[in-house]
């Protein structure tokens, strides 16, 4: 096994605090494992530690930290050394940082640049944050077309240090266009004296600037790459994505969705260092929101009072009832969200989708119908009836309105994540109240109308 | 933008048979495309262009089909002819269909396959599919120790054809074990007559090949690596898990977890092509068990007949209160089943976590019980203290359960997204019931046994 320093080890260096014992960890260590060990300590001294190893080093750790982390870090300490150390990260990590910040640090971090990172920085802030051009990196590899093998290999060993990865090799004509790629592996295996023209792959796979930053993933995941080159309209590369910014980005839209599928809303920092006035606004609009979502469920059981009040054997089903819409509804929903997240089912199969569902909840509403029949029945055999009908029902609803919501929502251009489970399951709420005592008011006709007339016949 | 042909041009020359046409189509078009363009196609139709094409690319292109047409190409046709095509697949992709195959049917394909290609699958065969060694490529480039760095790069020139990725290349000592690695990078920038051993990095990051999956996942992910070596228990250099895998590896882990999180079992090929059987089958399990867990509701309704028969006004109330608690509870399971996967969150900090949930949850309480006053208090006046009470209960109730269930599971190795919304909003059902009805109970004691006495006094 590796013989890297382990956390604990750099833990307990840490809080010897000897800058000699520590510079020298920290050039053992990956740098992921120095920020994994420094992260739980409070800001001073991951500042402390930051400032005593070298300012390379220094940047590293910073870029494995996590952004909460890094953004306390900026603000409580002078730009201007901040700067330093900000300036080596990444280019993409470099701006991620700064758009935490308020406007005027940003302005002073700037400022503490050199006038090429600065440039570059500017560059990319530019782009939305959903667009491919957020995430891009400019420091990929480049050659002429009209070269030679062995220049542009002369060419890469030059540059190699600098650039994010020199195994894919973009080649552009002489307005800097995108016209070829060729691996390094291919480059390796060429004759020295052909040219890269000649031997460049054509019709590369690309995408632009700004489009969405998913459009990105989707290629690099169909096609299996593991740099996609970026250009702006004019078809001049600016940058590539590379695999690794896209495992990121994949685990937070994952995130996203599920916290969407939780109605919670935007939690971006980890959620162990959220604070509670975070966690409170994240949570409260859509509580509320389903709160008046509820007392619709309220309203329509206390219209159906004079059933209830003669058959109140109804009641102890409710909740049942209720609950398994919204079940159904969630598992569908959940199915639903997560294929059209992946690609797996696209807006068009709507209407198969859709067939598929009615059959499988038929079958699934038959099925509980059958249990609760069978476990309740003795306890109320009078209710047997519309209770199994009420199960059908609401299954059905359920699975349908879970199924097509996120169909509606991309539709309309929303996120097919917002059709979260505790909203189709309140919706399936409403819906199961108004079946169910629907069903039962019909079938249990004469049993109320009895119930009434004895109400009135003894005034109480 | 790119020249490639689009899926719509690729689509017409398959529909027109025409087998020039197609061959030429395909050599022009990424393999992930033509896929694409095909898997639509009835089975028949996949496997004559799979036989008017080059074997190599339909090798490519069987490995972008989903894995369940995959199958049903090996299944339908004669297994020799399937072996030729299947033994040009990597090898990771090879022993992922193979596993998916009748032991009849994978014997006759490795007795199709040449003697190598049968070795490697089988090996591969061995290893568990939650383990690294089921995830793993054997085609990694690795160069001795004492080798040149001229001679290594002749190597991996001569084997680069055949390898996974050339770019991390792994260092061997006379007995296969991996003391080192070395970028194609370095490789490239170092002097030609230095020793590979001398400018190597030792102190390799690498994984066990019975090591489960999500190791090698988050390995490459803290590091940010392309490729992580594989060793077995003597230390000997067996395979590289690649950047790649893992984000597939990922995108499944995440979609199980969103299938767990809705009540759904396991849903493994794609939606848009699973049957009703697989479909029933999957949801109707949790289903039926949250029925079961639903009925007890309706039993701690029940036990209450009294309370509701004396104040019928509580029924209004009682969705939308158990339905509060099991929305909360299901955002802090959202949030916390997340958290866990990612790994911001770890089970020694239940505690923190608990804490912090005490906070949000009784000020989420706390807002949510206003607004239903306010709301409903006209409607209701006399019952608007038990049901504000209830509100701040059942929602700290949901809140706690749902934060705290994903780490009870975690403790006992059990997957943290069985803490699904569903049960936990069915568990939040019975306590809200519970709570609701107690509170109710001791508030209006009065009012309860006034009504009692006069049903007594009347009998009807």
């Amino acid at each position: 096994m590796s013989n890297l320093p382990n956390q604990e080890e750099i833990t307990r260096i840490l809080q010897e605090g000897d800058p000699a014992a520590l510079r020298e960890v920290v050039t053992a260590s990956h740098p992921a494992d120095v920020a994994d060990a420094i992260e739980e300590l409070d800001i001073e001294a991951i500042w402390n530690a930051l400032q005593t190893v070298p300012i390379k080093d220094a940047a590293e750790i910073l870029s494995h930290l996590p952004i909460e982390v890094q953004e306390r870090i900026a603000e409580d300490h002078d730009p201007e050394q901040v700067a330093r150390i900000v300036e080596k990260l990444s280019a993409d990590d470099r701006v991620d940082l700064i758009k935490q910040l308020e406007p005027e640090l940003q302005q002073k971090l700037l400022a503490g640049f050199g006038a090429q990172q600065r440039r570059v920085t500017e560059r990319l802030f530019q782009y939305d944050e959903a667009t491919v051009g957020a995430v891009m990196s400019p420091d990929f590899a480049a050659v002429p077309a009209e070269m030679r093998v062995s220049e542009a290999m002369d060419l890469i060993r030059l540059e190699a240090p600098r650039k994010e990865t020199v195994y894919y090799i973009f080649v552009m004509d002489n307005e800097s266009r995108l016209i070829g790629t060729i691996s390094l592996r291919d480059l390796i295996l060429a004759n020295p004296n052909e040219i890269v023209g000649d031997i460049m792959q054509r019709d590369v796979i690309q995408v632009r600037a700004d489009e969405p930053r998913t459009v990105a993933a989707d290629k690099i995941k169909d096609y299996d790459l593991i740099a996609l080159p970026v250009v702006n309209g004019g078809g001049k590369l600016v940058g590539i994505v590379t695999v690794d910014d896209i495992l990121d980005l994949e685990e937070e839209e994952a995130t996203e969705d599920f916290h969407r599928m939780g109605t919670v809303g935007s939690v971006k920092t980890s959620l162990r260092e959220a604070s509670i006035a975070l966690l409170f606004r994240a949570r409260i609009g859509w509580l509320t929101a389903l709160v008046f979502v509820n007392i619709l469920s309220g309203a329509g059981i206390a219209h159906f009072e004079a059933t209830i009040d003669a058959v109140v054997a109804l009641v102890f089903f409710l909740p049942l009832l209720i609950a398994s819409g919204g079940n159904a509804g969630s598992q569908a929903a959940m199915l639903m969200v997560r294929a059209l997240a992946t690609g797996d089912v696209r807006t068009r199969d709507w209407l198969h989708m859709f067939g598929k569902e009615i059959l499988v909840a038929t079958l699934l509403g038959g099925a509980m119908a059958g249990a609760v029949m069978l476990i309740a029945g003795f306890r109320a055999p009078d209710v047997l009836v519309p209770v199994g009908l009420t199960m059908v029902c609401v299954v059905i609803f359920g699975s349908v309105l879970g199924m097509s919501l996120p169909f509606v929502l991309t539709r309309f251009k929303l996120d097919p994540a917002t059709a979260s489970a505790p909203l189709i399951t309140s919706i399936a709420d409403i819906v199961g109240v108004l079946i169910y005592f629907t069903i039962a008011s019909w079938w249990l006709g004469d049993t109320i109308a009895a119930a009434a007339e004895a109400a009135e016949a003894i005034p109480l």
